[in-house]
């Protein structure tokens, strides 16, 4: 990947960020369709110059500083072109975290390009053959594969782009049925350890393991009490090195499930929550109103329930207090349409970089102290305590024959401590984290 | 505590051992009492001089130097007296680490010294009140709530005799009936974290909770429904800094629950098991010749019996290993007599000390590197995942609504590691260790 260098005017100086030539050929048709998603987004104010080929992405230092963030969430946008190497690039002064991460990451969201194109800029190929894919291009099935996997590359790309590091990336096989595509980058300068990890595995139920499935226990009724079905999901567990950037997760998937008559159950699921060692609040407003606009384009009564359920779900009993923040998180989700639903899941999905990749970029250069960094270790301890003791789907994939084991722990932080009777000093700022932990709030 | 050098002739070298004044007024018939348990326990081959009034302790850096221990676990003894400070002490050159560790942590075990005397020797007051104690002192509930007591002083005192720091002692109530005592010593210079607990709680089980605590599951009928039980126990894990000194876990429980017509239902459970970073034989083959002696002065087959019950239960499924190199391990022990059963339980908690302290005295001074240490976090990683995941007592106390998450949670690692598709490279140690894990062996 080649890079250059771009200099743009900062209010409080003069700051240095890199380009990056876009890795793929479709780059083009990449930023058109750029485009009319920021168009098409109430909060969007950048819009790249017509005819851009580069997608600025900011990871100097100096230009990631701290002190523009509180004020520039709402900052104005000054547009420019330089002749670099030959191309016209646009570039941005004085423009938000948030704008500037979502610059660097967008990919074509348009369902009409060609599959085999699609695949090549996913991080592997997919676990189905592209050929079956194209075949069945129309169904579910291959629809929710292309968006699991557009968003894992989507993902990882943003993730590549300001740790410097690349995802170690593990295509493997359930000898049961379908596989895995499991990219780590562990140890990077940003990253303590990032996972992004897709499945798509499909066999065959039995009645009570099919019940078990949905969190309503619906009763399914199978030829001779198997039933056939298929489950896929993207999921992933961002663990960043610096306490004040805040752990992420989420997971979208999809069942299928044959019963006796031919006819086909499905639902969707998913979630995306963030889990801060530090709370700020700036950081919260900007998860929940990003994921409340997501659900808004679709009922109105998503984002309060979903965010509801989030914190019901979240919930380490035993310590009394949440694991994070929280954010959105639905089961079971079979209506109103199929169509419908999966738009539904595409919003979410399609929300996980501008979500989470502002704060990143936010937060980057923030200086900390071995007592932050100490917190932040007591607080993955309670994220191990959380996704070992009570999270669905750790237990579910442990307890599964034939599961990739890595890739369900890969969730579990390089680190963490368990220090007894950790209790931070009233008034501190641990303290102040802890009572938001014991006592969730709203957001937006 | 005064300390005065002592020095003695070691074959290789001078070396410095440290002593010290017991703290404890009754120490001269702690030393007496010794005496006599040495001449009882058939490995023993060390006596003190009669009348000694100290107890020699070897914590020295070149007194414990890693190159005596191969050929010293056999080690003739010599004995001699040395005057210092007026009063008359045995030392001992050429003697094993094992011997040695033993000689510094030996505490009365005759039943008749009173109950308040003995109590005097506890990290804390009892959590029933020592009039009870008095009034009750033929009951079993009693007797093993002296034992545990007195297992967890003299485990601390060995422990902090080693490390030189000092157990935090928390005495907590449970305010369903009963409480216990934490003793959790932290980044010491020796342990990373040991914590050993003793739980005494009572109360009213419900007909089905009841029958959940037994692990052979047996139907206990309750006046309506109703069962009064009585549980106590005592429990510690300690992690070691150095990734040469093995990690210990133990415990030793009594229940009692009284049936609908008043009659008693009791049982006994317990185990002691090692968790090495690094399986060393003659550790391992220390370790369970303690523990088959403990085991064969009470029957001959509940050293292999419960040695197989230790590799089955501490099993981690989802990784197809045993959490270290097992112990013994038993649960629902009523029989032959209550008597008899009690005598047992005794004997494994009077070989916690002398099948530990040993092996840590031999390691102490273990040089060890950063890839060492680091794979030590990697299994500290399994460690957690073993008791979050699978451990019956940990389950339950999570499971339990009044239960104290501190000193349930105190085993758990200071600080763990989760590296995504650690696997060590063939040939090495780190392999070897990971083949004893993954195939049980016989130690004895």
């Amino acid at each position: 990947m080649a890079t250059i260098v771009l200099y743009s005017m900062n209010r409080s100086a003069q700051t240095t960020a890199r380009l990056c030539f876009f890795p793929y050929s479709t780059r083009a048709s990449i930023v058109d369709s750029r485009i009319s998603f920021f168009h098409n987004t109430s909060v969007r104010r950048l819009t790249p110059l017509p005819g851009a080929r580069w997608v600025p992405k900011a990871t100097g230092a100096r230009f990631m500083s701290n002190g523009t963030a509180g004020n520039t969430a709402t900052g104005r946008t000054r547009r420019g072109a330089l002749l670099v190497a030959g191309a016209v690039v646009g570039f941005v002064a004085s423009a938000s975290h948030f704008q500037r991460a979502e610059m660097a990451t967008m990919i074509p969201k348009t369902e009409e390009t060609k599959i085999s194109e699609k695949c090549k800029k996913f991080m592997s190929p997919p676990c189905t053959d592209v050929k079956v894919l194209q075949q069945k291009k129309e169904e579910m099935c291959t629809r929710m594969e292309m968006l699991i996997m557009e968003t894992q590359a989507e993902f990882c790309r943003a993730l590549e782009e300001v740790d410097g590091g690349k995802f170690k990336v593990d295509k493997w096989e359930r000898k049961e049925g379908g596989g895995g595509i499991s990219c780590v980058l562990q140890d990077g300068k940003v990253f303590e350890k990032a996972g992004v990890n897709v499945s798509v595995v499909f066999g065959n139920l039995t009645e009570e393991a099919a019940k078990q499935m949905r969190s309503r226990g619906k009763v399914l009724k199978g030829k001779d009490g198997i039933l056939p079905f298929c489950a896929m999901g993207v999921s992933s567990v961002i663990h960043p090195k610096n306490p004040h950037i805040p752990t992420v997760h989420f997971n979208y998937r999809y069942f299928e499930i044959e019963e006796e008559d031919g006819t086909k159950q499905w639902w969707f699921g998913g979630g995306t929550d963030l889990t801060p060692t530090y709370v700020n609040k700036e950081d919260g407003a900007h998860f929940h109103n990003s994921l409340k606009e997501a659900c808004e384009k679709h009922h109105p009564k998503y984002y309060p329930d979903f965010k509801k359920w989030c914190d019901r779900y979240f919930y380490i009993r035993h310590r009394g207090e949440t694991r994070g923040i929280g954010g959105i998180f639905f089961d079971d989700l079979d209506s109103p349409s199929q169509e419908e639903a999966f738009s539904f899941v595409r919003s979410c999905a399609q929300t996980v970089v501008p979500c989470y990749l502002p704060i990143v970029y936010k937060h980057l250069n923030d200086p900390f102290s071995p007592e932050e960094k100490d917190w932040q270790q007591v607080r993955r301890g309670r994220y191990v305590e959380f996704n070992l003791v009570y999270d669905r789907g750790v237990k579910f994939g442990l307890a599964t024959p034939g599961s990739r084991i890595e890739s369900i722990l890969m969730s579990l932080p390089l680190t963490a401590k368990w220090e007894y009777m950790h209790e931070p000093p009233k008034g501190s700022q641990e303290a102040d984290t802890l009572e938001v932990l014991r006592n969730p709030k709203e957001w937006v």
